[in-house]
């Protein structure tokens, strides 16, 4: 029995707390809030937990095996630390951290106490998400040609973030997941218009190892209409991910095109293309709540000794793609690398 | 009465013909086309024209006062210059020229022979592209805050142009049409596929002397759905362009947001949002052919001796746009400025 | 201050109190519910009322004025009769009764001893049907020329009624508190393919006096595709409600038809046609929930001794509509004419 | 080679000319129409024709094996009795006739002079007609539980019959070719608003041998929105057509309920209900021009010796279908039995 405490019971963290005390495996033993009437809620929903208003106390907890890092990206690196060197596993919220610097810290210190770190990209356990994973790695949309992604709609505007570090974590971290190949650097857009100069409109650009790949995201505050939709189009299949439709979220389109560029006696060049256009088909999705799975996925990682693909190192690259979105937003698209 | 000579019956030719032919002010004179199985189609349907096979006759002949020059890129810059030498004003297709100093050079002759040029950019005579400038102009959307448009479908794929040079030229009159504030550089990424360097995929970013402005374009021969929308957002009303939709082409958001930063005594900032979610409305277009308005127009401007907002200066304005992407993208993003 | 007493606190009821609760006007002073756990959620989320498992008790206790009936619709003419022989008030689930004649004995019942009883018909109250009312009543649309409705899905069954009886109710409600004129007489078409004699698809005209006006229902449970969608024709403007659509659940359109017919001195008839295609629009919907103001609205009714528009009457004509339509089906479309 | 004469050159005679023309096993030999401007078009697109300008001269043309009735449907019963009388066989727009008398009249007499004869019912050899009635006949839709049909729009108002005999006979002929069963009665209701008493709005309920299966038209000529959706629910899958699309105008759903009534000891009722919700499927389908089909088709049966699926009887059905859809509309819904 793995013993759990979460720290943060504000929007998020019931959700995890939840998770955690529904799972076989997991025993959700304490709850730490600063807020007292959040406390409240957590101690009558669940009256046989340890509740704490210190986190450095519900982090020295002996009992506890797992500290749940549900609060403000700002205090994920001091948080998470107390608990590694204190010999817990950590499962934290994403963003991972508020730079690569501190990532790279605790991912080093994990390692050194042989402790587990899972960021918290719930996007991953979805059943579309899944469904594509499964779609791309069995080789049925061929080698990937471009990943294209758009998350915009009206608000809701963040106090202390612009609209990348808001919304693209979603998109990075599935992004990564998705496509194999590394990304290599990075060249954004951006404009901000009302919360002084955090961006409200960006456009990025991410650039790999393969010179014939490309991807790109659209996130948005100021659209009129909320589209959630990215296309990947690989070399034999293509695919739409819209996730506002209901019933359609994932469509698999037989779709490609194959030219043929002849070079005649005369040195003509002729292009033959040809269009192949066949079935459409709209695989049914696994139901289960994401964050169900991800949290046994978490246990199960934990009893077993696995490694989590969400792990530190992958909450690191949506850190490194954020900084280096917004250092090239500042530099009007400069191409920024991305370092080892 | 005005003469009107067409060089090149292809595809677009015979539209631009028969719209000449039909406005009461104009005569469809002259047809040129080098194909002899092309000009027999443009006999028997205009029985009473000169028909020629040589360009340069057609040009020199003495009755003719509009050259209208619908043949591929390469050859405008040639025709259209001998067209002004003989004293002809130019219709000519879009793209203007293949680069933009044959576009300058067009542009001081027929100024310096007092000649008029129109760059064919067809779709600014749309209902849906008239009827969005009569909302800007008119401060229905207020300050825009930027420019989103998508351009996307499977193929078709040219021979002997990327996607932006294939597609871009649509979206960069429209964008130069319908926003004041003029361009002044461009960061654009791209890959390509299946037709050598020839980019199948690509983002266009547009920079503003207003830094508060963006527009960005994403066109695409490897999508497995046909895309055709336009968001522009202003301060005061929102609007879609969705060109696919049969009946709802444009429709206008009463939609904002309102942000207030408000500091207290003790300095700390707090965000007063207010979002404004109101009426929508589905705009009844014109529904005139766009070409007729375009040559209507252009025999006016010819009789009222009007400069055309599509002359060459508009179109030199695409042509650099065009170029300054290609530029871009082979650079990673890198901004290039526009010259003066 | 006014006394409410809620039988029934499984799916709906919840709903019920928690309204009555909200109002300023009300005070939620009682429930009832036969089974022991539905009591302890109750009495835990309002520890402060009388918990009755005796629905008899509750409908005497002096202090109540209003008696919610939240149970299944077989039970309604008991509960309702007792509550109003002991002078309270009746707020009372749709459908009313199980037949028409227990509904008039209830409006007589109630006429006489100068109480109230409103039936629950919640959709009137959604900003979609209070806007179509607006619209309606404002003229607007001009003189109805049908009323269409199509509420179709995979699911889900009931054990005890057809599909009529679980979804025209809603439909039924909405088009008579939209439509002036008075339905006059019903043909049905039904069949059943799962639980014995119980229609799964059916569809229903209903006649009015005006022989110009029909109104057509399609209510299905074993559709692919969840379909919601209502039409309404107008002489002047015609309207498309789609309970479905996220953001544009009413449309508005400018459209119609003259036609003119000329008969000519040789006698030969014309008919000239004029089609009208005007602009369409979304108006923004009032997004309070709809129980709230209807709860809000019974209130207002009591305090000042206003018959409500979905009072005993407007019940009794749903429960005569189903009542036919069954009828009608069991005679394969026969003509069933409603009794005053 | 087969010789077709082609009476009537107006709206779709010319395509009917073009598809005989191209076919390889036929010779387009002659056209009538009556009026002078028409066959001068016909003359100048086909100059090797004989032209008519009375059709009874065009059938006693002893070279022509095949008339091809392309006018108003009053008309039919006249023209193809005569060429049925010369030894001619008739490919004869639809509606087949003005009623069935006329209709049993011609296939009579075509069987006794062992001619054929084809009712352009042009919708069967649509892809995506074609693509159901292989899906239906495959067995993977099972049985069929109920057909759906809603063909709605603004216009285009016929001068000389109602909304059922302008749109309906599209839906009955596919309805007739895709459900194996016989129609055994019919129920429908309409109202009429403009051109007297033909009917704008109808809806007509056929109901067959099999008491649980049923089939629904809705046709509208004052819907402010184009609606062409078929629904065909059976007992393994589900599909949706849907014409408008332009992509996915065939969707198949692997959806469906299982209910099992079980009756416990103390003969309780209990039923159990399973819904299936898998895969969508989008197949592609055939993109050849539906004309040519039936004309290629229509050659194959003459020579082959076959008779066609949409022969006289299937016109006949149609027919009876429509004359007792108006016969029920007359009656408010009464219930009008087909005769053998």
């Amino acid at each position: 029995m793995i013993n759990v405490g979460v720290i943060g019971f504000g929007y998020w963290g019931p959700n995890v707390a939840r998770n955690f005390n529904a799972s076989p495996e997991a025993r959700l033993t304490a709850i730490c809030d600063l807020r007292p009437q959040r406390m409240l809620v957590a101690t009558s929903t669940y009256p046989f937990i340890k509740s704490y208003t210190n986190p450095d106390e519900l982090i020295k907890d002996p009992e506890i095996d797992v500290v749940a890092v549900v609060t403000p990206v700002s205090s994920h690196y001091d948080l998470a630390r107390k608990a590694l060197l204190n010999g817990k596993h950590v499962f934290v919220e994403k963003p991972f951290t508020i730079n690569s610097q501190e990532a790279e810290d605790l991912i080093e210190l994990a390692a050194k106490k042989n402790l587990k770190i899972m960021v918290d990209h719930t996007f991953l356990f979805t059943g579309a998400v899944m469904k594509m994973k499964e779609l791309i790695d069995s080789g049925e949309l061929g080698t990937i040609l471009f990943y294209d992604s758009v998350r915009v709609n009206l608000g809701l505007f963040q106090h202390d973030v612009n609209v990348v570090w808001d919304l693209a974590p979603h998109d990075f971290s599935i992004m990564c997941h998705l496509i194999k190949e590394k990304p290599v650097a990075v060249s954004a857009q951006g404009v901000s218009h009302y919360n002084g100069d955090f961006e409200d409109v960006a456009y990025i650009t991410v650039y790999f190892n393969n010179p014939h790949l490309i991807a790109h995201f659209h996130v948005n505050w100021l659209s009129p209409v909320k589209v959630r939709r990215t296309i990947i189009s690989g070399n034999r299949k293509m695919l739409l991910w819209d996730d506002i439709s209901a019933d359609e979220k994932v469509k698999v389109y037989d779709r490609g095109v194959e030219l043929k560029i002849h070079t005649s006696e005369e040195h003509v060049h002729n292009m033959l293309i040809n269009y192949r256009i066949g079935d459409v088909y709209v695989p049914k999705l696994e139901p289960t709540e994401a964050l169900k799975k991800e949290v046994d996925y978490f246990i199960e990682c934990l009893e077993e000794n696995k490694e989590p693909f969400n792990n530190g190192q992958a909450g690191l690259m949506v850190v490194k793609l954020l900084e280096a979105s917004n250092r090239s937003i500042a530099n009007k698209g400069h191409l920024i690398k991305l370092t080892e």
